[in-house]
């Protein structure tokens, strides 16, 4: 166990903390709220933008840039958005410093005031509807299907590194068509995007589901969403899509002429997952040790330390081989530093999650074998060099698919069934995960429950079976059971 | 010529502003002196951040993220700094809004004054040396080679797309040393980098200099520039990489201690290019007709119009060709729609820039050629189908060369030795370009040459040939010539 971080089952709030920071992905900043996402950080940051980007592009998505700046009078304009984005948000007053009278460094000049204040973007619905409406007079401008990568920032009194800070990098996709029923099936295809995204790459298993009103975003029609389960049995919700009607058209004004020749607002979507991914990504895999990374993320899948020294025939082998595994598509580093020892560095490529360690000696290399190490169990073999790359490139999809069969299991064994209060009540406090219960389909009993116990309804799964059952609140009728849990 | 466009001989400016706004590069958007960057101009800067990043990473740079705002306090830290840089930007002084009492909107909550007023990025000198501080103590955590992706904002009077506006888009290297040579070495490095990518990526022939101190960045000892220039024999600063000496690591504390046990302030670099490439790569090589994009950046490098419309045997060539040019690594775009007519089309892919476009009907097919057309010389040729996909990919090389050359010609033409100060004025402004004359060294002289001519001096060429002579405008002694042009 390494000494730099605290266990999980000693604190698992500081365990994440320890880890990301330790680990290298991030740290606090001299700016309250906002974090500094690290070199290390940034590399599985960028695989993951990078793999994102390219299935945006897949499914006929171009990336263009909006302003970072939203006129406050913006954010007005539609009634639900300015109740769920405009509170709590970095505001631009003034667009000039001067250098203090009483030489002290500078001050805000107040002759350089902006007549109208300026609101660091929260969410970009606003300013990109307002420059759709230049973009789009016929059905022969539709659909628009644009994604932006940027930062934004809401302000957070309480934060956490990567969870939830003032400013983060995300992607919002944001998508003009001209029916309904096409808006709908962009909103589900991004969902299964991210499902995809999250499953395949990440290693975590989702929920698929739709939100209730209480969880909605603010403009939306519905909001989907791909719910996780974290190793503390906490959920959280790793992407959303949201189907927003006319909402933002109407409150921008955005027409077209339909092929019969008739005007009719645009239908929206927006879609976005952000840089929380990173904590999703950190909780839901790792241990006591440090990171365990998806080898498909990991910036360095795989790592080779010379035992005990880079000697003149172990350097040829280890060149060799890497290139080897380079030329089968692997990301590889090679840790010839002569300052640390082996040891020092096993526990160092531990902490840093790298799936797979090769531990290269002249002794075993006399032998024709090496030590092969795999993070996500920490089982080590000695595998004949003959036919080593084919055995390492085999590993890498064992150990994306291992983890992922362990964070599936855990989260299949932790969606509980419950029909009474009580049960409900026991389980969130004693197992945590998800709860599988009814409910009577009204804000009122959802915010009852949470003021009580916390939870909040993570999501109605698509695809839900249809059972009648009896709130496990109000006793009312109810005709399906929806996911609950503590989140993040 | 293009009737959306106006011409380079009525309006150059205009011209720029047209070709911008109509090819779907850029456009104003509701937030003064902010833009938007359209599909099509952001897959161009795509192709350069994406190339850029690679070039950064095979010199052994990673990526990381730097918060957007940076503490009022910081920017005073390093003197010369503040003068360059804390004059105009954006101000955030308050973080929440709420419901005017009037209920006609919202308004800033006078309760939510930050303590200290956070300025959004001009650049990032401050606030990462304030964090490189805690990540370096000793010699062994040198150097540290980062560069960030951002957003930064300079609140600008007189905006123009790309080339000024107050938010753009842009890389920022930090680097930080053990050694003055080592620092002086990274930033020559990288103004190498940005040379190569310069010439051999965007076609754009640059000079290689060094800044005198009237022009130099806020806070660097010296600043190292490429500089270009575009049709209208005014220069443009293309890119700049500065050595800091120790001045950041002063102001902000950070020492290190050297390999003989001594602490000493670290050696640093910063480097970075922008959005305002964009504007060099418009202006450099366009016409009255419309873009003219290097192959190497644009987004279709081959456009494939089916003549006059896609029958059963064309469309089984069309896509055979595009697979077998797309085999070898071409961007290949197959136009099948069947609205418009080929020669609106034609006069659509000139506008855009695309390099080649293939012209395919059933009666050329019959014949064995398809029309082979090229966007830098709008000249047109009959080409067999037979070898065709060789054909095009030499002659993507040969127009990538041939731009380079058109502009290489154009700058070497205006680049023009004068002796007199009559002869200086003359040719600023009959001839344009950069003028190569003595000058005698001092501030006071440049400026002065500044107010009367509105010329500066853009750079003194790296490897300058040494040559007596007497300064253009006071007569004094001068040991080289340097550069004077007009410029954005």
């Amino acid at each position: 166990m390494s000494k730099e971080i605290t266990s999980r089952a000693d604190d698992y709030s500081q365990w994440y903390i320890d880890l990301v920071r330790k680990a290298g992905l991030a740290d606090y900043s001299a700016v309250k709220g906002c974090m500094v996402i690290k070199p290390y950080g940034f590399a599985i940051w960028e695989n993951m933008r990078d793999t994102l980007d390219k299935m945006f592009k897949d499914t006929g998505h171009v990336n263009a840039y909006f302003p970072l700046f939203i006129p406050k009078s913006f954010l007005s304009k539609e009634a639900a958005h300015i109740e769920g984005f405009a509170k709590e948000c970095a505001v631009v007053t003034h667009y000039r410093l001067k250098n203090a009278e009483d030489g002290s460094g500078v001050v805000v000049d107040p002759d350089a005031k902006l007549e109208e204040e300026l609101i660091v973007r929260p969410t970009s619905e606003t300013i990109i509807w307002n420059t759709y409406r230049d973009w789009i007079q016929s059905y022969r401008d539709l659909p628009l299907l644009i994604n932006q990568w940027a930062n934004v920032v809401r302000w957070e009194m309480r934060t956490r590194l990567f969870l939830r800070t003032a400013e983060f990098l995300w992607q919002e996709g944001h998508t003009a068509h001209a029916t309904a029923e096409e808006a709908i099936e962009e909103t589900r295809r991004m969902l299964d995007v991210y499902a995809t995204f999250a499953e395949e790459w990440m290693a975590l298993p989702v929920v698929r589901g739709i939100k209730t009103a209480n969880e909605r975003f603010a403009g939306a029609v519905d909001t989907y969403c791909i719910e996780a389960l974290m190793q503390d049995g906490k959920a959280l919700q790793a992407g959303t899509s949201h189907f927003l009607g006319q909402n933002f058209a109407k409150a921008f004004d955005v027409q077209f002429s339909t092929a019969h020749n008739t005007l009719d607002y645009v239908w929206a979507t927006s879609w976005g997952v952000s840089t929380r991914l990173m904590g999703a990504l950190v909780m839901a895999h790792s241990d006591d040790d440090g990171l365990i990374l998806p080898p498909k993320l990991a910036p360095h899948q795989v790592v080779i330390v010379p035992i005990p020294k880079p000697l003149e025939e172990l350097s040829g082998f280890i060149e060799q081989t890497a290139a080897a595994l380079r030329a089968r598509g692997i990301r590889v580093k090679v840790d010839n530093d002569d300052q640390n020892r082996p040891g020092f560095k096993f526990a160092e490529y531990e902490k840093l999650g790298v799936p797979v360690r090769l531990g290269i000696g002249a002794r075993d290399l006399a032998n024709g074998t090496v030590e092969v190490a795999r993070r996500d169990t920490k089982s080590k073999e000695s595998v004949p060099t003959e036919g080593l790359v084919d055995h390492v490139v085999a590993l890498l999809d064992d150990i994306q698919r291992n983890i992922f069969e362990r964070a599936k299991a855990y989260r299949d064994e932790h969606i509980t069934p419950v029909d009474s209060w009580e049960e409900f009540v026991h389980t969130l406090d004693t197992k945590g995960g998800f709860v599988s219960a009814h409910w009577d389909g009204t804000s009122e009993t959802e915010d009852r429950i949470k003021e009580e116990t916390k939870a909040t309804i993570r999501c109605i799964p698509l695809d839900n079976v249809q059972e009648a059952g009896s709130c496990i609140r109000t006793g009312k009728p109810s005709t399906q059971r929806v996911l609950f849990a503590r989140a993040y």
